[in-house]
């Protein structure tokens, strides 16, 4: 059995990480945006400078394999003790959309490192965090000695993530016998800060949609025909406000469904967290709190079910009026889900509930872009607790725990697998997922691959699974 | 005293009609779209061009008049008996928005005649219906053998309707001497249809806006904070939901304040009219009727107020979904008018209703465009009785009344000039207005100046104004 020394590890990846940013760099110029079509050459471009990644890692075997959509990236690293356990890392190489001119200071997709941080679309979501495991595994194998990891590794980063890994669970099935663990690792998490280093328990679930509206057959004179025919746009809004009641509950019928309360012993460890609203605020860039009455924030975006208009669109946009009666209106919805619902039945629920509200001479299509299940890890789990273990290691400090308001596969690995799945995170929020100017902190991203070095070490000497 | 004989006029318009929609289609060429500053150059070149061929018409008086927006175009020409009538015709020469890409089957720009219709911007709204006003008076100085018309006539053609004429009032008052007469003819209107040939006799009024409004100070994760924190985007939703009340009146506190409501004797002449409610569908390119209960389609659209909602935008519209909360929403609403309300109370009632419903985070600034005053004519005024023979004469059959849902300066005329205005058009529903494949029936434009020629030496006959 081989251990790794605090010392050794952080020696090795200090003595690498130029290097490895570097090669994370020349990940992050390829605009993988999987929910762009026109980028799709992209994201196979991406997958195969990760394929290679891997392969010049060390990993004996790394394969691109295909899918209805994106490809993603299974490697391999079996480990020279047949008992050991197997854990498969889960990250993803695509990308959110970014325009410079969405409010980024710098081009999202040619990475500019400034004042400890590195900047570029991907740098934390997801391709940082995937990336930190080449530098941790070659650490893990310095500081121990080893010529293979301490236990048997696995890793899968999918291309579809950001567009709701429609095909994962396919994948999944499909390459159910090569990706057999005993435990997930999923790296696309985030922590409590900078200060406060933390593990996730749960991501919440998400599913969404577009709904396109259509009326007249072309834009009409407001004048003339105003008021006497139905406004697609109008329509958009009152579907788009009717979401919410006053409260700020979610309004479609049969929404919470199966939704796991929290307990009171859960909603006091919330609240131990050191939560300063202001500060919150100013890293979700907003000027007010708003939510679900009767939930704290923390609540409202961990363990609390969403529903979000992530874009409307409709009529005149461009300068000063124009008065029309618009033909059409277009609502981007998205729905976070919780522990308990059923993405299939909400989906079912929106669509019933578009269909009852619109009048006669609207048309409509609704199209779900695919469903993410949530999913929550036993806090009570040997191999959970090594991961505390080698974050705290990283970090020299005691690690807390929270839960993710985002979404992952989380609950795929979870379901398709049969195993538990844990995180390994090092985003902090105002990393800037999904937004303008999203960065890293070049020190986590270090510690996270300290990490990584050490957990290989330490499920294999804690953990017999099975 | 000079007349016009019907067949004098109709070969004289028939003869000239070639040279006129050639004269027609240059003036269409020019993209006068007030409400685009990039246009500005060719709404300035538009009135150049409509200055020039009054002045070819014979108009010893031309000149172009600056506001402090869009130039207007200003021509006299005095009959020869100082007892005439004085009279002012009035039109517009910018046009709306149009783009290729909106649904245009040819350049909205590049006028193409087509089985009996010239299609561009602005063929009917208002371009054409300015210039039949130039064969009309060729026609009517053949037909009489005068050298001058049969009244003073002036022509008044402003740059800014489509923009919803902000500089308007303060022209008409700047030159109030220039512009003195006995009564405004306003050559901006439609008619029930082709067979059924009317006069209209009241314009609804408007004003329209645009709302942004602001949330986070950049696009933020839906996963990481929706659910927490307002969305701009679900704000204008509720904003605009929040427009009308289920019975799809207008639900903005006081706005109906001074309504003067339909009486049983204006309605019962509504019901009059050959209205086909799925023909009028049709013109609409709808797919059912739906407005404020209790009030059937026709009135509806001429005489009662509505709140129109022309554009929305915000947050992520292109393909496939991004789960944000987007930073920013934007509503461009238009409100019609009717006798009896007031333009400034309505928009001080919209700004303080908007400020009343936004949520602490979301920051919203509202500009108002413009205000254009609604109006009616008096049945019973000798020149109106005028309008309708010259008219019927054209039409060869009975000519009808009706209103118009629309909105112009007619209001604005009436109150600074101090004298009744009426109506002169020979636009249909089906021409397009502010919408796609705008065009003008060839035949209805060649009655349009027929019906102007008549007009001149009708009033100059029947009418004695002071």
């Amino acid at each position: 059995m081989s251990t790794t020394s605090d010392d050794a590890v952080r020696a090795y990846v200090a003595a690498h990480y130029e290097a490895f940013l570097d090669d994370l760099a020349d990940w992050l110029r390829l605009p993988s945006v999987s929910a762009d079509p026109d980028h799709a050459p992209d994201v196979r471009r991406s997958a195969e400078w990760l394929a290679a990644a891997l392969s010049a890692t060390g990993f004996p075997t790394t394969e691109v394999w295909e899918t209805q959509g994106a490809p993603a990236v299974f490697a391999e690293w079996p480990c020279d003790d047949p008992a050991a356990p197997t854990v498969l890392v889960y990250g993803h190489h695509d990308v959110q959309p970014a325009h410079r001119d969405d409010g980024w200071r710098t081009d999202p997709f040619e990475p500019v490192v400034d004042a400890g941080r590195l900047y570029g679309r991907g740098a934390a979501d997801d391709k940082g965090q995937v990336l930190f495991h080449t530098l941790g595994i070659r650490a893990h194998l310095a500081a121990t000695g080893r010529r293979a990891p301490a236990v048997h590794l696995k890793m899968i980063v999918e291309g579809e993530e950001e567009s709701g890994s429609p095909h994962f669970p396919e994948l999944l099935r499909a390459h159910a016998d090569r990706l057999a663990c005993d435990a997930v690792i999923v790296s696309d998490t985030g922590m409590w800060s900078e200060d406060t280093p933390t593990v996730c328990t749960g991501m919440r679930g998400l599913t969404d949609c577009q709904i396109d509206l259509r009326g007249p057959d072309q834009d009409i004179h407001s004048g003339s025909f105003g008021g006497a025919v139905p406004n697609p746009a109008t329509e958009a809004a009152r579907l788009a406000a009717a979401l919410h009641d006053e409260d700020r509950r979610v309004a479609v019928p049969g929404f919470y469904e199966g939704v796991e309360e929290l307990t009171a012993e859960e909603r006091a460890l919330f609240a131990e967290l050191p939560f300063d609203e202001n500060r919150w605020l100013r890293t979700a860039h907003s000027h007010a709190t708003l939510g679900e009455a009767g939930y704290t924030t923390l609540e409202r975006i961990w363990a609390r079910p969403t529903a979000e208009v992530n874009g409307v669109s409709g009529g005149y946009q461009g300068p000063g009026g124009k008065t029309v009666v618009p033909s059409a209106a277009q609502l981007k919805l998205s729905f976070r889900l919780v522990a308990g619902q059923d993405a299939e039945k909400v989906q079912q629920a929106v669509r019933d509930w578009v269909a009852a509200r619109l009048p006669a001479g609207i048309r409509h299509e609704i199209t779900f872009w695919g469903a993410t299940r949530p999913c929550l890890t036993p806090l009570d789990h040997p191999a959970l607790q090594s991961v505390v273990r080698a974050m705290e290691r990283a970090f020299g400090q005691r690690v807390r725990f929270t839960r993710e308001g985002g979404s992952g596969p989380a609950a795929d690995l979870q379901d398709v697998l049969g195993v538990p799945v844990l995180f390994l995170g090092i985003s902090v929020p105002s990393d800037g997922w999904h937004a303008p100017n999203e960065k890293v902190e070049l020190d986590l991203l270090a510690k996270g691959a300290e990490a990584a070095a050490h957990l290989w070490s330490d499920l294999a000497a804690t953990w017999h699974p099975g």
